[in-house]
């Protein structure tokens, strides 16, 4: 069984541990968002891939969600001797080296892909993780604070000011240029399912569905999504304070309406949310919430079980 | 009191130290070494001015003369993790800091002069620390070995290989095209005194002296050297080697004459080097061992005071 997955953060990896324990024998394909990738003192980071491939490959700092394990923070807190900025975005050590790996192999002429697939050999997440684009894109988020109307970086917006300030618009910037990584429209059309974990719908699934082409081929798809809302509140993240900047109210139903019957299949929700519909979606409810890598996998077995009905 | 002193790394930055206690109203300017820079991981690496800048800025490793003070090796452990070569140049976390910082700021456009200064900022050595040159040159040794005769870098053949295979012949790659860094003549020019630490005589002063204009600049000056060979051998460090490969003795008075008596006027060699002369210049003999910084500012005291008796 071929299944691919679009994934964020924290919440696309946690899901995609259970979905590897749900499914051992399944193909997995991981089409990551790059659009919170962001360069910081010269060396670009990756934060979803990299959660993914920590995540899937036993290196996650298991408290946080994000960054490795066991970490240090020698070199951040020189970079702060030096009085270089920003000094609040949390790269650790061992953190810093895969950025260094990565910078090296792009400043050497290596796609992301490459080099994504490179870094993959050391962590083995078990599945193949591709990103969304090699060409660079980045979600940028127009703000209006005492410094007046400004466009920041995504990071900017939801790492320092903790997305206190209101978002008016995302724009992906680059996307213009933007085509799927190799082999990701290849994965997607060889897929028996695909599957959306409760990733932020607008900043990391909806970040994915904006390069030209993966929407499409998503839609041609089984897909099964998972709802990352819960009783009206985000599962994990602050998912609410993007879909209100788009104008989306933060229900499972709003979520499932801003994807759309096109994209959707099957929709799984929170067993508080039974009332959610729509025309053309199988809709069912179960637990959502992953407590753990059991909870996770009791998650993605429904969806997997979904997508068979479905199909 | 203006003194200019050329600098390699660990002998270099210790005489240094010595100097600033011993002249500490003088205004010192040190023309740091970059024939040792070498581009790691993407990073540019440069051991002789850090050493300096560590040294006077009381970061250093104190045991093995280079390096910072209660180093972390995460990072170096991680990239080992992922394959990455070399591996056997000894990075620590917190040194990791100052070449990232170094390289970003190259990236920008700012010269390897404006960035030593603004990594100084931090470390305030108490000396004006400035690269021989802003344009980038490296020291490349010719070997011979079972791969047969190639050229690699200076600090593959210093660090990896220990110098243990036979040097035939140095070259400082990009020296056509190297200017002094801005400063470097209106300092020498300037001086009072030039000091000739007991740096590598071939590798570091050599080197900085093989830049267009320095030499010239220099053989202008009253000109103190402290002989880095003591009783036939080096004080520290593998400058036999670097003799050995351009045919000069390991000897006081072979570097006195290597150097020559257009470049030098005082020549300070260890008590055990008494028959040391060359017409032209005033050989004094005393203790040259650098015990501690009391030893070195004994000798860098009598380095000024024989220069003050030639000016």
């Amino acid at each position: 069984m071929r299944i691919v997955s679009l994934a964020g953060g924290i919440g696309g990896a946690r899901f995609l541990r259970g979905l590897k324990a749900a499914a051992p024998d399944a193909r997995i394909t991981v089409i990551g968002n790059t659009g919170d990738d962001i360069t910081l003192f010269g060396l670009r980071v990756c934060p979803d891939l990299d959660t993914v491939m920590y995540t899937l490959g036993g290196g996650i700092d298991e408290d946080q969600g994000w960054g490795r394990a066991k970490e240090s923070h020698a070199v951040k807190e020189e970079l702060a001797a030096y009085g270089v900025e920003p000094q609040w975005f949390g790269l650790g050590d061992r953190d810093f080296a895969t950025h260094i790996v990565r910078t090296q192999m792009l400043a050497a002429g290596y796609p992301l892909s490459a080099v994504t697939e490179a870094l993959c050999d050391r962590w083995k997440p078990g599945v193949r993780l591709l990103p969304m684009s090699d060409e660079r894109t980045e979600t940028h988020v127009v703000i209006e604070d005492e410094q007046g109307r400004r466009a920041v970086h995504f990071q900017e917006w939801w790492v320092r000011l903790r997305a206190s300030v209101p978002a008016l618009s995302f724009a992906l910037v680059g996307v213009e240029n933007a085509r799927p990584a190799p082999g990701v429209l290849d994965a997607i059309e060889e897929a028996d399912l695909v599957v959306l974990p409760p990733s932020n719908p607008v900043v990391s699934i909806g970040t994915i569905l904006q390069i030209p082409g993966i929407r499409e081929a998503v839609s041609a798809k089984t897909v099964v999504g998972v709802s990352p809302i819960v009783g009206g509140a985000p599962v994990r993240g602050m998912a609410d304070a993007c879909l209100t900047a788009i104008g989306v109210q933060t229900s499972a139903q709003a979520v499932l309406e801003l994807y759309g019957a096109g994209l959707i299949d099957g929709w799984l929700v929170a067993e508080q949310d039974t009332d959610v519909r729509l025309d053309g979606v199988r809709v069912e409810a179960r637990p959502l919430i992953m407590h753990d890598v059991a909870a996770a996998a009791d998650i993605a077995r429904a969806a997997v079980a979904l997508g068979g009905e479905l199909a």
